[in-house]
């Protein structure tokens, strides 16, 4: 095992890794920006290296830096907690070159996972259900027809060179397609010098669902049970749940036997997570892959038992997982509510500033709150705006509901906004109660209707 | 269910009670000592009242006071939490007058389980094992002879007017007992005017196990799974865990069956707890109920997964149990340290004092803190020494006790001395190892070692 691990990241997560390495007694050595510190994780880590200004180009971006940090301070691994260079080959290839482990997949895997056309290849070719469509682009407006017809409707006509919402087309019936496909065409050779269209399938009213793997470096992989993450706004998870109410033990099987096949076909190790459009007839649709720790892994440790850092930390070391798919079983329900430093009354702009006062209830049975800050803590305005995350779990989804609701009304926090008010709407919304909320749930139903309401009251 | 409740109670338990009662939608009123006025508890209750000075008797214990800030607030219910008037069956009593219903047993209950000859003459006809003794004194040598012999040695002798250790004689074996007889007669005509003498089994080795029961008013009663609770310093516990490490599934349902059959036979209701010794050959002996919650109800709650305050105050309103028997089963292992305002350097001299800093590490799967102080909280010399529960739990006890090391290794408390070295100390000790510490473990062989330890190292 390693004797000393270097965390390459900042606020509740570098937390929950200083803690992990330290029950595996492992030193552990953090880096920090000049605007973090005082951080709670800088406090808590057995060394602390400074390696540059606030903004991240400077400090938690700063491959070199960070890497001469390792080496001066004798680490045999970084790990890289998520966000920043979790996801950066560039970076993983450079520690190993420097001979120091990364903690996560191999730079390999993480760059055919992060080319979306690449991973959809390899994803179709191991067997997981990709989003159907045309093979390449359609050559003509029969072609489309036919493959239109093929996918069933609706579909989407895609720009090849678009991107960013320009050159995107829905269409709803076969009888709306040719003036679509004209429209499109025209559009795109007026933005993009490029008429090549492409065709997919139109996935509405789904579910964000995902589900995470581990694997070792001798052949082990254990699917986690899947996490539901459609409350969404601006394609930001706020509440994340295990298990997805909707999804039946077969067919948490089904899919899970999908990825482990998936993982084993393209080599993966360590830990990532599948993301899925679930539509109502419970047909999944891969979306990407995350090849790194998530923030709502939380929810499938305690709703699994299993601790999922010191496993990462484990396997890059060469161990074998310290669990088994049998291990990885649901017990009970976990629910995520994430807590961040903006002002959902003034459109969620973010509130950096001091913390005068906070208080966050831990205590009573099924409550963990990972948070990176105290009070006095400084939320700076250059990081994301994400300060705890709060994580009840219990035997049953309702009584999990309303401790979840009680422990947000029990926070204090003085000193910057945060978007509790938001977080104890959205759990009472009835669509939440029956957990039938999909991915637009939030933009398009519950914003307009709360901002309707408060506008009301103020 | 009952719309307000008075909490009887402070600190920690004050908390997590008012947390319950918000959980189940129902106004919680606090009543506080002019000592506790900032108190997190006070803050916490939706209505506070100040019913008297610093001393317990002027407040907690002063019980027209607490029924008339029951009946000026219109609550329908008092829940006493632990200490204070929390056996009292006079203030059960009075409740009741008062048409205030006390979360916990009938007054009759609590009468008879807290007179130790009759507890034990209860127990014994419900079929609960006791301590083998004497029927009553026995009136000759030849008649302890006789009786030494079928309860077996070493055994005790007891003057029957004797107490606080004066007229007690422990005898090794048969040859020793004519001598000791006379001795003893002797001792207790000196003292007592009164030679009169009974006889009871000296359990030695013993470890002190415990379970507790709920039931409700419609003949439901559950038992739950055994603590370890041998961990004492001076008759109060340190260390709590859950379940114990030698105790069998099939002893565990056998024990809870007795006690079950013991509830029904007096008629126990509300939550309630069977203290008992077992020796090294798992005989159990009855030593007392304790008829109220506990301090360590907590790893009970975490191995089970069922929140036992909230059923508490269910049943005391007429409910069924929220749960069944199948619903109380052991799931992973838990594990309690109680962190006191106490210097263990200092022959545990308690410590009051402002907390000028408190930091208590949440977070990461299977931590609970239970504390009812913050930053800044004073706390009083007028009460006991607990300020906080750490309590972890997790699917095996080598994992939860490396976890139950890290929590308490990152706790920071400045102002104040706390027990935390102590604790890390009993921890690493190897007898808690091997879960083979009996209850005079701390006394008679850690806390001598461990002084003469530091005596070195000063």
């Amino acid at each position: 095992m390693f004797k000393k691990v270097l965390v390459a990241n900042r606020g509740e997560i570098a937390v929950q890794i200083i803690r992990a390495l330290h029950e595996l007694n492992i030193t552990a050595v953090a880096i920090y920006s000049s605007a973090d510190k005082d951080a709670l994780f800088v406090q808590l880590a057995d060394e602390a290296i400074c390696i540059g200004g606030p903004q991240p180009a400077q400090s938690y971006l700063n491959m070199s830096q960070i890497l001469s940090a390792a080496n001066l301070t004798g680490c045999e691994a970084i790990h890289p907690g998520y966000g920043f260079l979790s996801e950066n080959a560039e970076f993983a290839r450079l520690c190993a070159e420097c001979h120091i482990a990364f903690i996560g997949p191999t730079p390999e895997v993480i760059d055919l996972m992060g080319d979306k056309a690449h991973a959809r290849a390899a994803m179709q070719k191991s067997g997981v259900p990709v989003i159907p469509g045309s093979e390449g682009t359609v050559a003509s407006l029969a072609e489309a027809m036919t493959t239109a017809h093929r996918i069933g409707y609706p579909i989407l006509l895609k720009a090849a060179e678009g991107g960013g919402g320009k050159g995107i087309r829905a269409v709803a019936a076969a009888a709306d397609l040719p003036a679509a496909f004209r429209e499109t065409q025209r559009e795109a050779r007026l933005n993009y010098g490029d008429d090549r269209i492409y065709i997919e399938k139109l996935v509405t009213n789904a579910k964000h669902i995902e589900m995470q793997v581990i694997a070792d470096t001798h052949g082990h992989i254990v699917y986690l049970p899947e996490r539901d993450c459609s409350m969404q706004r601006h394609h930001q998870k706020v509440i994340e749940e295990s298990p997805c109410q909707d999804i039946t033990p077969v067919e948490r099987a089904k899919l899970g036997n999908i990825v482990v096949q998936a993982c084993h076909q393209i080599g993966y190790t360590n830990t990532g997570t599948f993301e899925f459009l679930m539509d109502s007839h419970h047909h999944f649709y891969f979306l990407e892959m995350n090849t790194r720790l998530q923030v709502e892994h939380t929810v499938t440790e305690e709703v699994t038992g299993l601790q999922l850092i010191k496993a990462m930390v484990r396997v890059a070391a060469g161990e074998s997982l310290p669990f088994t798919q049998a291990d990885a079983q649901v017990k009970g329900y976990a629910l995520e509510c994430r807590i961040n430093a903006e002002d959902p009354a003034n459109n969620f702009r973010p509130s950096p500033g001091t913390l005068q006062q906070l208080y966050l209830p831990d205590g009573t049975l099924g409550v963990r709150i990972d948070s990176g800050v105290t009070t006095g803590s400084t939320i700076p305005p250059f990081y994301d705006a994400m300060i705890a995350k709060l994580i009840v779990h219990l035997p049953t989804r309702e009584e999990t509901i309303v401790k979840m609701q009680r422990v947000l009304g029990e926070c204090i926090v003085r000193g910057i906004a945060i978007n509790r008010d938001f977080l104890q709407a959205l759990l009472a919304s009835p669509k939440f109660a029956d957990a039938q909320y999909t991915t637009d749930y939030i933009e398009q139903e519950f914003l307009p209707e709360w901002r309707s309401k408060r506008d009301v009251t103020a």
